[in-house]
C-alpha cells in the first residue's frame, strides 16, 4: 500500500462543457507523482494539483527517448459507479515495456492504487454524456541529468487524466485506411510491442503522407517480409472473411492492445471462430475480391471500434462492407462500450470500481 | 542572423579539476534557447545561464519521443584558438533528422551561430590537456501540451555543453564488442538513420546484455536479414580486410557519422582502398579464419577511433590484431585528433574557427 501524500487543489478549474471536450488537451485538477531513485525504489507517492514539471535540460528523457505510457479511460457507469476497464492489463503491460526499455519494474496493486486515488479525487471530472470518458494517461520518464547512453538511474513515474468526448458523435463513420509501403513501424527484435515513446515518433511521418492524401490513419506492415499486415495507428486490426474472424498474431513487433483481447475473449465467448495468425495484405485483397472481405475494424482504448471502409494498397483501392460499419464490429461496439459504463452485466470480471 | 539576447550568469560555477573530467556530467554556465511555433518559426533566440526547464506534463517530448540531438566538440587549438569540427555536416544531419520525425527544419547558418554563440560565452570552460573537449549537445524537444499522436506544434531548440576529459587515459586500449543476435537497432523504412531518442531507448537492453557478460558494446546486425553489420553502439564501423578497408554502406538505418565520412575522405585522400558495401558477419569471421582481418575500428565523435580487439558472434571468440590497436587505425586516430586541435595543418578545411 502506498502512503499517498495529498494535496488538494485550492483552485479548481472550470471544468470544459460536454459538448466542447476534445482529446487530450484539458486535463483535470490533480496529478499523481512518485519518484524513482536505486537506493529508495519507487518512493515520495503524492497527489498535487496539475502543475508543469522541472527538469534538467540534460534529462536522459529528453536525449535517448528512456520513457513509456499507458492509456486506459474510467467511465461514470448508468448506476453512478466510477468504473474501469482492465486496468490490470495495462499495468502489466507497463511492467513489459519497462523491462523492454530497462525502467525499474513498478508494483502492480501500487500502480493500481495511484490510478484509483487520481480518479476518485477527481472523478467530478469524468463527463457523463454517453461516449463521454476520463482518459487516464500514466507515464514514466527517465531523469537522471546525465548524456551517454544507460539506463537513467532516477524516474517520474506520473499519472494525468483528461475528460474526453464521444469518439463518434453522429455514429459510428467507417474509416479510409492507407497501407504504407515505404515506412516500417517495428520489427522483431525492437521495442514494436512496448509502449514507448521513440514507437510513436517514428510513425508520424508516415500518418502525415496518409493525411495528406486524405486517409485517417496508416495500416502497418511487418518491417521484413513488407507484406504482413501489423496495425492500424493506434490500434489493432481484425478482418472477418468468409466467416471467420482473423487477427495478426503477436509476433513481437505488434502492441497487444487491451481491447484487441477483449474482443478475442469476448468472440471466444460467442462461439466465434477467431484465429490469431499472420496474414498478409495480398490475402485480404485477394479475399475483396473473392467477395468474401466481410468486415474489417480497428481496436483500441481512444475508440473501441473503428470500422474500415476503405483501404489504398499501392493506389488499388477497395471499398469493404458498402463502407458501413458490419453487424459483427456493431455488435461487439455495443458490447464493449456496454461492458465499460455498466449498461451490460459484466459476466467476464472486467470492470474494476474505484 | 539570429538576435540573440544575452543573460549572463552572475554565479559562475566551478569548474571541474582536468582530471575530474567525467563525459556528460558536469555543464557550463550558459544555453542557448530557441522557441518554434508554427506562426512565428523559431524565434526568441537567447543566452541563459544554464538552468531546468518546466514544461507541462502532457508536453509531447514525454509521451511520443519526438525529440532529436546532435553531438560535437569544441577543442583548444594547440594555438589558443577555439576550433569546431565539421560542424555543418552536424547541422545538415540536424535537419536530416527533423525531416524523419516531422520536425521542422532549422536555418543551417542560425544553428552554427547559436553553437558558435554558447561555446564562445563559455569559452573558459574548453579544458585544455590533450585528449580532452567541450562536448556540446543540440536538441530539440516537441511541447505542446497534448495527448495525441500527430507533429507537435512548439517545440524548443537548446545547446548545452560539457567540458570532457581525455577519452584515453593510459593510451588507445582494444574493445570487446558483444555481436547480438537477438535485439535490432533499426531497419529500413524505420529511423535508424536519424538521430533521435527512441533509436537509444530500443539499444540499452542489449547493451546492458553486453555489459553483464563483460563485453563494452553491441554489435548491431540488420534487422531484416540478421547477417549484415550495421554499427557498434554508437559508433560506425570499419574492417581492414586484405589490405582493403571495409564499411557498412548506408543503407537507410545505419546513422551517418561524421567521424565515418572524415575516415573515408582522409583514406581516400591517402590513396588507400575504401568500399563502403554490406559485408556479413561471417565474412569478417571467415577473413579472420584465412588470417586476413587485419584491423576492426569503431568511429564516433566520443572516441574518435576505437579499436576492436575481440569479437563474441554466438559464443565463438575472435581476437584481431593481437588485441593491439593497428597502425592504420592509430595513424587515422592522430591524424583526426591532430586536425581537430590544429596539431595538423587542416588541407581539408574542416575546422571552423569560433
Ligand atoms: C500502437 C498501438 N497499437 C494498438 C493499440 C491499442 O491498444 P489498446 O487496446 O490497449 O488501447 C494502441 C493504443 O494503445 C497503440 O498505441
Ligand atoms: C548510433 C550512432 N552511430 C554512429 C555514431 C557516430 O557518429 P559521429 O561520428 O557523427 O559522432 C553515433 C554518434 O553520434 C551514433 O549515435
Amino acid at each position: 500500500m502506498l502512503n499517498i501524500q495529498i494535496e488538494k487543489t485550492n483552485q479548481p478549474k472550470q471544468k470544459p462543457e460536454p459538448e466542447e471536450l476534445v482529446f487530450g488537451a484539458v486535463f483535470t485538477d490533480h496529478m499523481f507523482v512518485m519518484d524513482y531513485e536505486i537506493s529508495q525504489g519507487w518512493h515520495n507517492p503524492k497527489i498535487v494539483p496539475y502543475q508543469p514539471i522541472t527538469l534538467e535540460p540534460s534529462a536522459m528523457v529528453f536525449h535517448y527517448g528512456q520513457e513509456m505510457f499507458e492509456g486506459m479511460k474510467a467511465y461514470k457507469g448508468v448506476d453512478g459507479r466510477v468504473l474501469l476497464f482492465r486496468p490490470e492489463k495495462n499495468i502489466e503491460r507497463t511492467n513489459k515495456t519497462n523491462d523492454r526499455i530497462c525502467i525499474p519494474q513498478i508494483d502492480e496493486d501500487d500502480m493500481l492504487q495511484a490510478i484509483k486515488a487520481l480518479v476518485d479525487i477527481d472523478k467530478d471530472w469524468i463527463p457523463n454524456a454517453g461516449g463521454t470518458a476520463l482518459y487516464i494517461r500514466p507515464f514514466i520518464i527517465a531523469t537522471d541529468p546525465y548524456l551517454g547512453v544507460r539506463p537513467s538511474n532516477t524516474y517520474k513515474f506520473m499519472v494525468i487524466a483528461c475528460p474526453v468526448g464521444a469518439y463518434y458523435k453522429e455514429g459510428i463513420n467507417p474509416v479510409k485506411i492507407w497501407v504504407e509501403t515505404e515506412y516500417v513501424r517495428a520489427v522483431p527484435g525492437g521495442v514494436g510491442e512496448a509502449k514507448t515513446g521513440g514507437n510513436y515518433a517514428a510513425s508520424i511521418k508516415a500518418q502525415m503522407k496518409a493525411k495528406e492524401r486524405g486517409y485517417t490513419q496508416v495500416l502497418w506492415l511487418d518491417g521484413v517480409e513488407r507484406k504482413y499486415v501489423e496495425e492500424v495507428g493506434t490500434m489493432n486490426v481484425f478482418f472477418k472473411i468468409n466467416g471467420e474472424i482473423i487477427t495478426p498474431e503477436l509476433t513481437g513487433s505488434i502492441l497487444a492492445g487491451v481491447t484487441r483481447n477483449s474482443v478475442i475473449e469476448l468472440l471466444n465467448a460467442w462461439g466465434e471462430r477467431v484465429v490469431e495468425r499472420r496474414i498478409t495484405i495480398d490475402e485480404i485483397y485477394e479475399a475483396h475480391k473473392a467477395g468474401i472481405l466481410e468486415e474489417v475494424f480497428g481496436t483500441g482504448t481512444a475508440a473501441v471500434i473503428s470500422p474500415v471502409g476503405e483501404l489504398n494498397y499501392r493506389g488499388d483501392m477497395i471499398t469493404i462492407n458498402n463502407n458501413e460499419i458490419g453487424a459483427l464490429s456493431q455488435k461487439i461496439y455495443d458490447t464493449i462500450t456496454g461492458l465499460q459504463t455498466g449498461a451490460i452485466k459484466d459476466e467476464f470480471g472486467w470492470t474494476v470500481e474505484v
